[in-house]
């Protein structure tokens, strides 16, 4: 509910720091298509279903996702009640900032991780730990804090969509419950419209006070083609605007868009190395080549970060 | 957004088929305080979330669930391809009217009623079919149709709760998809504010066309401690007001109201065998024994339906 619209901005122009390019042209004119009433493409408000990744999509993901720069302060901040992890990977080479070593341990030591840092507690005691850091971490590269390298464009995006009474929902292989706590008051998206990847939990009762208990298990990842899954769980009906990133969202562009009519795909191309960064086909993180060839033949629209965006992140 | 409220009714009185008994007068102080600015009690729109049960909550469930109805239904319809169920139980059982034969074979039956009759087919088939199924089906003891059987009182309850900006979800044993595509025409909750329990379901393409596909396996149990669990995932936040009809919901009625103020829990009593059905304790289905034995020291409010709702079902 904060960052988003103005409604002088939006009278005026609904997405101000957009250049007036194709992307931003080819998205008014969904707009206005879907919601003239009488307009053969005219979809009802209540139909009106927008799904955004999040990583590299509504904020930055580089160096590397800051889920996991959560995961690694989380460990730094644990790390006085754990002696053995100084001698033991994948949490040695954590505190020793050696990201290598890390990695080198692959999907098993990003689950140690996540197991040590994201469960065992409650979901209110995880829900204050998460507030605490996004309150107040900051980026060693920008020297923002992570919640201030949310895209301009994208805040306004959302807005206008809002404004035209679409339901704006994230959909990211990120954790649910790591965004939950923050995207209200970012993105103006409130839990219950938030869906992302997660672990199982538990109810029951502790000292007299009931709680969900956070465990170390992985129960659903809302990645590739988990994302129509979960959005298929989560929300119940097909969206009709999807914007993502890379690889990570083919199959929602394309569950979202292929032989549904009228539908729009949106694709964030990351080329404003000075701006914020430039990477697709190579990178590790966010990588966007598969959806990038196919882009032209689906009918997707590609934002070109670099040409299309006059700025990347609000004033601060 | 059929059925629901009159602007001029909700005006008026907010609750018109509500005796103006204890169980309403509560009802009404309980919204007016947490919706009042400046009151002590006062709770953020947004934080105003009501979850409510559906089968015995919302609409009737006896002499068996109705999505129960509808998987015989299902057998029966689908027989004609699948010879081998004359001689086959739980099938033979559903096919001869034999309920008892059905039911000798316990959960297991049941699951396998469940995966012939709600998997093996895409999530759009599936849609079809409980579509076609609810627009038609008629209760054997009222001559209604099954979605006819749903409580005035509580529609009345649903609207008021919304005109005061709650949100409303379903939070129901059954089957989530079994419930989403009638539940916005019928209660005014729109497929996304349905949590209910799910089979798994896979992404594919089929025919160039990108379908899911529903599996005949357990996903999730939205009952008992479930109901918290399935709160959380979906919902992300705790309710404030929850209603229920069996100890089925005792654990949301706990979970919305134990420590947590202000808050009310609702417990629906099945007490008129003229109107509908009379049963609680002793009762196969919704039964009502825990709870009824805990409302007064947690302060849950019991709605007698003899004694405190003037109509059960809508006039046709």
């Amino acid at each position: 509910m904060t960052l988003t619209s103005s409604p002088i901005a939006v009278a005026d122009d609904p997405l101000p720091s957009w250049n007036d390019t194709a992307a931003k042209q080819s998205i008014v004119a969904f707009v206005e298509k879907v919601t003239q009433p009488g307009s053969p493409d005219f979809v009802p408000a209540d139909e009106r279903v927008a799904t955004f990744d999040n990583d590299g999509t509504l904020w930055s993901e580089q160096p590397y996702y800051f889920q996991l720069a959560f995961a690694l302060d989380r460990v730094k901040e644990m790390a006085p009640d754990h002696p053995e992890w100084n001698t033991q990977q994948p949490f040695q080479g954590v505190l020793e900032g050696n990201l290598k070593a890390v990695m080198a341990g692959g999907k098993k030591s990003l689950i140690e991780i996540v197991a040590a840092t994201h469960a065992g507690m409650t979901a209110e005691e995880f829900e204050q730990i998460v507030t605490k850091w996004i309150s107040t971490a900051k980026h060693p590269k920008s020297g923002r804090l992570y919640k201030e390298m949310v895209y301009q464009p994208m805040l306004e995006l959302l807005a206008y969509l809002r404004a035209n009474d679409f339901k704006t929902f994230i959909v990211s292989g990120g954790g649910i419950e790591f965004m939950r706590p923050w995207t209200e008051a970012t993105y103006g998206i409130p839990p219950e419209q938030v869906v992302g990847s997660s672990i199982k939990s538990r109810y029951e009762v502790r000292d007299g006070k009931p709680v969900i208990v956070r465990l170390p298990e992985i129960d659903f990842i809302d990645d590739k083609e988990g994302k129509p899954v979960g959005i298929h769980s989560h929300i119940g009906r097909r969206p009709i605007f999807t914007a993502g990133n890379s690889d990570g969202d083919w199959a929602m562009l394309q569950y979202t868009t292929i032989g549904r009519s009228p539908s729009f795909g949106l694709i964030v191309h990351h080329t404003d190395a000075d701006r914020e960064w430039a990477y697709d086909r190579e990178s590790h993180i966010g990588q966007l080549d598969k959806a990038l060839d196919d882009a032209e033949q689906k009918g997707w629209t590609v934002a070109d970060m670099k040409q299309d965006w006059k700025v990347v992140y609000p004033s601060k």
